[in-house]
C-alpha cells in the first residue's frame, strides 16, 4: 500500500509571539504514515531573509501519526523556529506519506486555528 | 456519475479536552456521495502510539451527505477516540465520494473552527 | 485560457442558527472565472435525510470573482437553505472555474472562520 | 528541482473593514520558492463589479518564502485593494512555485483565522 506522496510543501507557517490563558500559540505538522514501513522524514525550514535551514529527521513509525510541533526543538531535532518570524517548509519522506499543516493562535483572547493539507509534489 | 475518490487520508485528528458555552468541542468527518449508489465506508483511526482501530462501518446512502462526528462513539460503531490525543484517519469507500474534516474547538472563550478537504488517493 | 474544472463538491455545509455581535454567521460558495467567458453554473444542495435540491442557476461574469452567499435566498434562486443543518454543495460550470467554501460562525463570542477549496472532478 | 506549479488561482479574497485589539485584520499570499532560482510572480486582483488590476510584480527569491501582505500597497506594487469588498487573486510565476493564501479577521472580540492552499493549474 502506497498512499500519499514522498513530498510536501507548506508556505504558510509563523508561529504567533503572544500566548493568552493555557493553550501556548503554536504548529504542528501532521503525518500519517498509513503504510507498513517506518517512514524517515527530511524537514527544510526557509525563511525571508536568511538561508533555509536543513536536513532535520524525523521518524514515523508504520501505521502511525506524529503531529511534530515546531515551536518545541526537541520534536525538531533541536531546531529554534523563531517566533513572529514567517517561514515555509518542505518535508521529504522515503515512503509516501500525507502532511497536513496547522495552527493555534492564542494572541488575543480566546483561540484561532487555522488548517490546511500541504502540497503534495508527484514525482 | 462517478465523482471523488475511494480513498482519502486525514493526518491532523484533535478532539480538544475542554468546551466552553453551548457548542462542546467536536471534529467530523464529512462525506459527500453525489452518486445514485449508497456508499460503504471502512474507516481506521491511527494514533501515535498505539495500534490503529480498523474496520469501522459507515454507511452514505445515494445523493445524501453524512457528518460523521468522532466525538460520538453511535456515529462510529461504538468506538471511543480519546479527547486530547493526537489521531489521523483513513476512509476507504466502495464508490468515489469526497471527504472534508473539520474541528470545532471551544476550549478558551469563544469558538475556533479549522478544516481542509482529506487527500484523496489516485487508484 | 481554461483554468480550473468544470465540477467541484464540497461535503460540509453548515450555517450555525445563532449569530453574536455584528457579524451574522453565514457561509460563502466563492467562485473565479479568470476566463474571458460567462460561466453559467447549476448548483445542487445535498442534505443528510431529504432529497437534493438541484438546478440553482447563478452566473460569474467573464474575468470577475463572485462569493455566493448561501444564506440569502436572493444569491441561489430564492431557495432557503435550513440554518442548523448539515449540507453539501456541488457546483458544475460550462466553463473552468475555481470553487472555495467559507464559513463564519459567531455563535458564541467573537468569530470564527474556516475555508477550503472544493474538490475540483477532472473530467 | 522543480517544485509546485505555474499558476495558482485564490477565489476567496476579502479584507475586513474592522481590527480589534493589537492585531490588524489582512489578508497575505504565502509563497515558497524551493527551486535554485529567482521566482518572478505576476499577481492579478479580480472583483466582482470592476475590471481586475493586472500585472503586479512581486519577486521571490531562490530558496525563499514570502508571506506578501494585500493589505499594504508596498507589498504589491502600490495597488490599494479595497477592505470590505470580495476580490480574488491570480499568481503566475515563471518558476515552479506553491501559493496559500491565510486571512487573519480581528473584526470582533479575539481573532479568527483561515487558511487554504491555492488551486495549482497544471500547464
Amino acid at each position: 500500500m502506497s498512499e500519499g506522496a514522498r513530498v510536501w510543501l507548506i508556505p504558510d507557517g509563523y508561529i504567533p509571539e503572544q500566548s493568552t490563558g493555557e493553550g501556548r500559540s503554536h504548529e504542528a505538522i501532521c503525518v500519517l504514515n498509513s503504510s507498513d514501513t517506518d517512514a524517515r522524514l527530511s524537514i527544510v525550514f526557509y525563511f525571508e531573509d536568511q538561508e533555509p535551514i536543513k536536513g532535520v529527521s524525523v521518524t514515523v513509525p508504520a501505521e502511525r501519526t506524529r503531529h511534530v510541533r515546531t515551536d518545541l526543538p526537541d520534536h525538531i531535532g533541536g531546531v529554534e523556529v523563531p517566533r513572529g518570524m514567517p517561514y515555509a517548509v518542505r518535508v521529504e519522506s522515503d515512503v509516501p506519506v500525507v502532511v497536513q499543516h496547522s495552527r493555534m493562535d492564542t494572541s488575543q483572547e480566546a483561540l484561532a486555528l487555522m488548517t490546511t493539507l500541504a502540497h503534495p509534489v508527484a514525482r
